[in-house]
């Protein structure tokens, strides 16, 4: 059983251990999924999401349905934000009716944070992204994709690349990394999308995109998040295909059977060739089934006995 | 158990027995909501919402979930009005599927019971709100709530203020009041949101706040529904808070420890300020708590035996 | 138990004893639904939704949750779509998280097919209507209520009038009615809406509704799919009527009691008159209730055991 925690907001407030445990569960659940069938049964998830998303909330739905855990989903666009609820308002609102476990994304850096600090006992905050800020379920089951492949990530090199500068994923994986001991990381983005300092802290930072994959064994792009861009700043895709999409050559350039790794959702043949997403070298959809993993763990480290 | 009944329409057509015997049966299941874990295990509820609704369609969902009911919900957007069908083609289709339970919003008084009139033995119909007509369910957790605060309703003095014009919540609360024997019924409201003659039967009606406030024990503040008010007709919300408004100054007028509710969603600096709706005398939240057993209640003095 | 098959895309794929076999299954899980009752507990079923739908996926969730699945829903609207995700990925997404079956409807003609080809073996799609192709469920509800009013198929004459062009509805009919034997199969529609040449295959084509309803046992009228036309082949409603819309006039030239049958939604005053539908030889509500118990039997068929 993973050490228990209250909230998930982002993967610094985690211990080390909690982390590294969290990664071994995800593991133990997936080599024997049915051990846990109904093992929250009756216990309440609510899908709070003013974002849209699919495979998040799906993730974490699915994780939740195979514990046996009742799912209420909630999306912005039919709510009463419209009727000028504030959102804290609304969270408190759907504590009241008394769910475990609130899954919550919205665009605001820090809202998740926010609102952990005004639940109550019985309730759990997973923070499902805010903003550019953390998504530390995702950091949680990149690590499960690490683990998978390598016994010992002190001796890897992982280059994430691509728009770090709006990148939540980026800032938890980063984090997730430090903690676990990953040997090098690597960030490489063109000069408008770069990361913070934060995000660059106790990484090597590059501009060009070749240099960085060098021998590294691997490779995470990102979709350009325009949603967060100003105009200005989003590049032109086939540009930025030409010098920062992942192709063949490209990988080349990094270790003999370089793990190819994207959070979703892909742009192909923008970040991301369709030869290298579909390629053997890709674990793209392992990440995916890892999430529902992962978030089974988390689940259960909040709320098992 | 409850007294069965087929539908839920309105507050009226309860007799005040069965009436009193759904707030009494919801604050034992409160007292001891695991007695009730799947009650009704099997059986369908569908939320057929042709409003934008959270706090409503969520309490129902839980508190079916909780009784292991299954959830279909149905939101108008994503639907088959959009080619044509009328309303009442689309609820003798979802009929024909076998729901035990559809839970109805719809803008259109007396959409509700025009609909249980259709309906088969089989179904139940729960009206969810039909424009400014009813809202049933609100009225119970409303009385719920006041019983848990007041040994004797027969002597308290409840005040609801504000778009009574348009407040199905307000029609409900009134005819429930009335059944359970509150002491006394005040309704304040400006000019342009007074309440018809039907509503204001057996209370005293008031033009202004403060007086209406003097000594009473409750006092319900309720949000300015634009969407159903001309545009001629919608105060501005400063000036609107200036005279309506619930402050720490009026809520002084009224009894000391006076209790304040609102049904939210609570458009702060306007009906009500944030000193007062987070302030000690406060149960708005108590409110929504109540909410998700007094469906509870409802669902299963329908469908239990 | 009706015989396995991996996916249903088309009602050409099944063998005549596979879909005679799901049709008696329909049958009997309608006789005593309450055997089938968890069946298939803690299986998870995925509505994969990109076009509006009201009943059949209601029909899919309403039949899952009887046996106990999981269900969880994706719309088009708050989707990944919107950032750039292919169809494709966003298929392979859902699948990596372990779903047992993938409900599909898109506009796209063929898209269904087209997934299932992808699908790994422990993923079963089903085709709830690719454009105007395929509806393969609706079918086998239709050969259901059928059955239930004609012991030998290969005696009747059924009709089918209106908007065939687009209609993935009658493509499907046609195809099972063939399978199952159906004595005559007539096909009536205006000029602009005539079936193509593979759905006329075996079929008596006619211009004239009233010529076409000579002494047939059942007609089944369609609506005018506007959203798959061109402006200027969209007849006008009150022209429309008057040429194809059924009323009594135009019933009692068929057989006495013809059946009359509608896939829904109706328009009325349009393709049929409110006499006709709410008449006593109306059994569109049936075939309402039927789809639930096809729609069982589909999913007992590809994963029971």
């Amino acid at each position: 059983m993973s050490q228990a925690f209250q909230h998930l907001i982002d993967i610094e407030s985690l211990s080390d251990d909690q982390l590294q445990s969290l990664v071994e569960q995800a593991s133990l659940i997936k080599a024997r999924p049915e051990l846990h069938d109904g093992a929250l049964r009756g216990r309440i998830l609510v899908n709070l999401f003013f974002e849209a998303s699919t495979r998040t909330r799906f993730s974490f739905e699915i994780a939740a349905r195979r514990l046996g855990m009742h799912v209420v989903n909630f999306s912005a666009a039919s709510s009463s934000v419209s009727k000028g609820e504030t959102l804290l308002d609304s969270f408190r609102t759907v504590q009241a009716m008394g769910p475990d476990v609130i899954v919550f994304r919205h665009p605001d850096v820090g809202s998740a944070g926010r609102l952990a600090i005004e639940a109550g006992d019985g309730t759990h905050v997973i923070n499902a992204g805010d903003g550019s800020r953390a998504h530390p379920s995702q950091a949680v089951l990149d690590m499960v994709t690490l683990a998978e492949h390598f016994d010992d990530l002190s001796r890897i090199s992982v280059l994430i690349a691509g728009d770090l500068r709006n990148s939540r994923v980026t800032h938890s994986d980063v984090a997730a990394m430090r903690k676990l001991g990953v040997g090098e990381i690597r960030l490489a983005s063109p000069p408008q999308l770069r990361p913070d300092e934060e995000m660059a802290r106790g990484a090597r930072v590059f501009d060009d995109f070749e240099e960085a994959l060098a021998d590294v064994d691997v490779v995470m792009t990102l979709r350009v998040q325009k949603e967060r861009l100003r105009d200005s700043d989003i590049p032109e895709p086939l540009s930025y295909h030409r010098n920062w999409g992942l192709n063949p050559d490209r990988l080349a350039l990094a270790r003999p059977g370089c793990l190819v790794m994207h959070p979703g959702p892909m742009n192909r043949g923008v970040e991301i060739s369709s030869e290298v997403a579909d390629g053997p070298q890709s674990v793209i959809l392992e990440q995916v089934t890892n999430g529902v993993y992962a978030r089974m763990a988390i689940l259960l480290a909040m709320l098992g006995k």
